[in-house]
């Protein structure tokens, strides 16, 4: 229950990163069956800043979404700024090859554009170029002017290229930076309004994460996130470990996942929320989801297919359009591609996690899981690019 | 009366060049008291063909939209990759200048991509290079095949620049392929759900205009577009002497023009039916109509400003968005910025001829005029670009 409106869990929480789920208005969002929508607080502290969204009324009436909604730590923005900076590591590490990573991570020509110390975050706007230090404390009053109605406390985010000896020193930060949030936020009239969530990091060590997991449960947060950058393999050990910790009563999210095979992994280990950009980025590019798998619909074959994306999908596109002229959309080059692609993509996730609730609800999640994924998998051939 | 609903004239009919109003849904373009579309000949048919789109259902089924829809002659688009082609003359001439122009269509470094001979026109594909050769029968039978409720006789739009001499010639091939189109589609079944405009040509010659409007006027044409590129002083005679001409009691659409001061000159001087791109092309640049005139969001004065683009307008932008948030989707190179700013345009646009038919209705039209104008002309140093 948030003070705009409850979330039935587990969720698929829409991505609007600068304060707009791209290429869709906040109405074709609700209509997709979207609960909750994630801004991202690195992105609108840059542009347009937190005090004209706070001088706008909060980020609610600011972006016209009336439903829940959610902002980051900026955590993971300065990871992307910092050690992943330029090295093609985001949430999932494709592949892992650690000699590559460490030359890379010397390699000077690649910059960091942030740097950390144990008091907060200095960084460079990839907008401008000017410099900023972003503190546990600077993170809260940033996320209490955009008003959102969860938010996250600051934490570091590791690499799986980092040393035990730095994720361990990292870990400790993010739990000083933990309290330090916390007790910012309590001090401040918003936490009555605004859910603090705490995030557990430590990488792919079993120890760390317990460790984290166990740290955080102790404290007075309203929920967690389970951060980090992962190996497909590592993800399914750090989730299992952080929820056997996590109290069961409080919300659990996996931050930045959410490609339907981990979505049944999430949901099967305890996640009750996630977030993901790719159906929204993907669907730009013309990858779409299809109950036989992902297809690329800006290829050859779909120019005279006259057949909705995908058959047993209820959204919008789906009953409304065809292949054919989406894949015209797209050869035009028109906007609309986009919105139609988004919509089906964002559709697609969010009804998978309807019906994987509802077979919570009737002791039936495995069965729609091998369902599911047997039938999915058959294209994986085909995958289309991220 | 159309196979897809009534159309109350005057109107302003949307343009959906290949087959979808930029950035926007169907449903967006309906909800804004938009009655027709008007999609372009030559752009469908180069991509994704008209035979591809007679396959899918004919436009309406392919692109999703259940009201009367249009689609040009093709004309146009051959005055632009011919005479036109480089010299940046479109509907409007900005600046007339002779000798200019006469020197710029000399020069061999501005190939044309078009030539026209008496029996139609070839031309190159601004895609792919391709060549193709379109006939009156050839534009009908594309036309046919796209499906739309009004279509157009093939015609050749001249430039103000043209000599005398290739006026009269030119205009003696526009009647020529009027009555080619006419035979060719009178003779298809087509004829029944599709209703066949003539275009009047002449350029800024009385002769000339009338002539054709008299030649036009004696054939059996469900309507007529009035066509042409103009100078602003040319353009209201060129309507009057047509429409002195043309039969009231059938529908003319002056083509490619819609900025507001035109809308009242072409409705004073006996216009049904106008389209134009600059509502939608304005707005993806952020160029915004204002009952006090035009304004640039881009423009830093508007960063703050958490007023509605216009408190006076009904639009879906303006009862939901400020002045600020556009501005910010716009430095964020939001695709939302387009849709909320076309929404916006078409809905002043079309709220506009509506409350012209309005006033026509209620003997206020000359009233509505001066004070729409004497308001709307306030800020015109400040006008945006098209």
């Amino acid at each position: 229950m948030t003070p705009h409106g409850e979330i039935k869990t587990p969720a698929f929480v829409t991505v609007g990163t600068k304060g707009t789920v791209k290429a869709l208005t906040p109405e074709h969002v609700a209509t997709l069956g979207a609960q909750v929508t994630l801004a991202n607080t690195y992105h609108l502290y840059l542009q347009p800043g937190d005090e004209l969204v706070r001088d706008a009324g909060g980020l609610h009436k600011f972006m016209n979404w009336q439903g829940p909604l959610m902002t980051d730590s900026g955590g993971f923005q300065v990871f992307s700024l910092g050690t992943a900076y330029g090295k093609g590591i985001g949430k999932i590490l494709k592949t892992y090859d650690p000699q590559l990573l460490l030359a890379e991570s010397n390699d000077p020509d690649k910059p960091k554009l942030a740097s950390i110390d144990n008091d907060g975050v200095s960084f460079k706007s990839h907008i401008d170029g000017s410099m900023h230090y972003i503190t546990p404390e600077k993170s809260m009053e940033i996320q209490h002017n955009l008003g959102a109605d969860i938010i996250f406390a600051f934490d570091e985010c590791t690499s799986p290229l980092d040393s035990n000896y730095y994720q361990r020193e990292a870990l400790g930060r993010t739990h000083r930076w933990a309290e330090r949030s916390l007790a910012y936020h309590k001090g401040k009239e918003n936490s009555e309004r605004q859910a603090l969530f705490g995030i557990v990091q430590g990488g792919r060590s079993e120890d760390l994460r317990k460790e984290s997991a166990d740290f955080l449960a102790k404290m007075d947060f309203d929920g967690y996130g389970i951060g980090g950058s992962f190996e497909k393999a590592d993800m399914t050990t750090a989730i299992l470990w952080s929820n056997e910790i996590l109290p069961e009563s409080k919300p659990r999210h996996l931050l930045g996942i959410g490609e339907p095979e981990d979505l049944f992994m999430g949901v099967e280990n305890g996640v009750d929320l996630f977030d993901c950009v790719a159906p929204t980025r993907m669907a730009r590019n013309g990858g779409l989801y299809t109950e036989t798998g992902k297809i690329n619909i800006t290829n050859a074959e779909f120019v005279h297919d006259f057949n909705p994306i995908d058959s047993s999908c209820d959204c919008y596109t789906c009953t409304h359009y065809t292949r054919s002229y989406i894949s015209h959309l797209f050869k035009a080059k028109e906007m609309l591609a986009a919105t139609l692609c988004s919509i089906h993509n964002l559709r697609f996730i969010i009804s998978l996690v309807d019906k994987m609730r509802e077979a919570i609800h009737h002791d039936t999640f495995f069965e729609l899981k091998e369902k599911f994924l047997k039938t999915y998998n058959k294209k994986s051939a085909l995958a289309a690019p991220q």
